[in-house]
């Protein structure tokens, strides 16, 4: 995929920067993004407008020159790296050694991002280069917007998504409820690692892969970071939401839903009931030109309409609705934009979830999230999954 | 598990630094190492020798209260953060949050890893804080040397390991061959990619995830970082790297083993039998008070006697021994020390990895890697798997 960075180049041509560079190994997605290699240990990347340069260790030269966007690939040991270690240490090496690569691309003034490492820049800074820190994290900003072919990498996520959102609810549906009401499959109890281990193994068989789940039940899920551990109870919701990354891709998905095994507490419907109008609410709102405080407010609207706690009714809340209404999705699961309380300008080609909840320790967690790419004309909702509370 | 913090004790004393600071998600090992807590977004740490307090978002202020090993655990929202983000946006609203924070901490002085985000050092450093750079990243350095309850995690991480590496192999015995030499199971052809999920499947049952595991055969097993592709052949070397992560724990494992499927060639039989003894050679030179270098020596002695090149007799070759003999494993599945031409003292508690290998496209790729543990005698191996080239 060839990424549009012309924002990337005004923000050059704004600021008289000659480069842009990114110290950070492929988990960092600008760095993925930007160099178009995945590689699992730091390397320094460079972009003046005109041309890509990349510089890696020996090990990851042959890959690189393979598969990385870059025009130029170049070597540590080309630029006498190790020589230079050897003789200053680490930080002063490798900083001697980048002002030496961003010489040969005659870059005097670089701007790095927010979280380029500050030992790294200020050997750079030692060493003659004006290092200026883009605040805005440019490359984020242009990542936001999806091209068809990145659309279509979280929607095969997405399917894989609901093909283990389905093995896990088979999972307690088949589940039989002892006396104690917890959740038993042959014999033993059914736990949150159990559902965990079943989604992760049906989303591996799809390609994907991931770091984490949430199985949470009762009190667990009442708090919206809770992964969920131990046997899970009839009568009391369960928050599973799945966030996996296409293996190839890198893409991912998201997307939550909230089940009861058993009967719902009059509370517990409610709730359910409002969630789901908050999430219609959230859709309504989402359309280009609108901002994602636009939409988050939406949400906030109703929820408070309806009796509950928001994080701007009272922003030091525990109960009620306390995070925001949802995130960009991509190569990272929570990207921009946000749709928050400082949200900006939705456009076309931004790929967001939509995420409402309501939590209380005394009730547990209700939380429902799909996922849509925003359109010229609004929105396309490409979550294929029934939104249930109640399972047999 | 509560760490031995006296050398970062030491430097704070030595540095006459108020705090050591740290700003990353719980993906950054420092930080989860340091704060003991896991949390998907960027939070602040700050260790000032007495306590330990971090600075989190009010949704994950309950769970970072009960499982974070800080004294003090504030919420932004506490510091008027979200106000300030409003008055002198995202950059400077957080510099000004977290310059408050350490106020009350009494730190006008403080130090930060080398990676540490230099928007955020910046920031601190014009409102008056004095950020210095550890550029030995100190909490690596204590992280090296393991508790006999972290080496315990890395031995139950090994034993996954084990079992996946077994499937995997078992896969690899039960294909025939077609006529083409190519690797069939149930009348498909066997790939890198099946038996990478096998592999992934059976880490998911025993309680570990992973990123990337490494099947490749032929061409692609030259090229160390390579993780495979395609349908796998028979009479080629299969390097199969296996780096899961226990998912509870967070400690990983690593081995490393080459398989031929029916017949190797002569010159494969020969790279494996002298990486072998390249193995057992760097095994007996693992001992509390040698260095990383004199193990790595140890290693490019026998691959050079034996006509091999390595990367000490010619920096920029592409073929032989062309990567470092090991590396700490632990919370990173690369960390400190490293068994190379740098590496420092080796001490009782450090795990290393030993993974010699010979690398040539027109040959293919062998490797055997181990993991132990540097003892007060000389060192454990832990590894429980055969060393077997050719499979029937």
């Amino acid at each position: 995929m060839d990424p549009d960075l012309s924002q990337l180049d005004s923000l050059l041509a704004e600021t008289g920067a000659d480069a842009y560079c990114i110290d950070a190994d492929s988990a960092d997605s600008n760095q993925l993004y930007l160099s178009g290699f995945d590689a699992p240990d730091p390397f320094f990347t460079a972009y003046t407008g005109d041309s890509l340069a990349v510089l890696v260790s020996g090990l990851e030269y042959g890959r690189a020159s393979k598969e990385s966007r870059a025009d130029t690939v170049a070597r540590l040991a080309e630029y006498d790296h190790y020589e230079r270690v050897d003789e200053y240490g680490e930080a002063e090496g490798t900083a001697r050694t980048y002002a030496t690569f961003l010489a040969d691309l005659d870059a005097e003034s670089v701007l790095v991002p927010d979280r380029f490492p500050v030992g790294v820049a200020d050997g750079l800074r030692d060493r003659g280069v004006d290092v200026g820190v883009d605040h805005d994290d440019v490359v984020e900003m242009v990542r936001a917007t999806k091209t068809p072919e990145e659309v279509d990498h979280v929607k095969r996520a997405q399917d894989a998504n609901e093909a283990a959102m389905g093995a896990a609810e088979e999972l307690i549906r088949a589940a039989d409820v002892d006396a104690d009401g917890t959740l038993v499959v042959e014999g033993d109890p059914l736990t949150s690692e159990r559902v965990q281990e079943e989604i992760e193994v049906t989303l591996l068989r799809h390609g994907c892969s991931l770091d984490e789940t949430i199985v949470a039940c009762g009190a667990d899920a009442a708090d919206p970071h809770d992964r969920g551990s131990g046997p899970l109870s009839a009568n009391e919701t369960i928050i599973i939401d799945i966030f996996p990354r296409g293996k190839a891709s890198k893409y991912h998905a998201d997307m939550t839903r909230t089940f009861v095994k058993g009967e719902a507490s009059e509370e517990v419907r409610r709730r359910f009931e409002v969630t789901h109008r908050a999430l219609e609410a959230a859709f309504d709102a989402l359309e280009p030109g609108a901002t994602g405080a636009d939409v988050h407010d939406a949400v906030c609207d109703l929820y408070e309409e309806e009796g509950y706690e928001t994080l701007r009714s009272d922003s030091t809340t525990e109960t009620g609705f306390i995070h925001s209404t949802g995130h960009g999705v991509g190569l990272d699961v929570h990207e921009a934009p946000g749709l928050n309380p400082r949200g900006g300008e939705l456009k076309p080609g931004h790929v967001v979830t939509i995420e409402p909840g309501l939590y209380d320790p005394e009730v547990g967690g209700v939380r429902i999230e799909d996922i849509a790419v925003v359109t010229e004309d609004g929105y396309e909702n490409f979550t294929d999954y029934p939104v249930e509370l109640e399972l047999e």
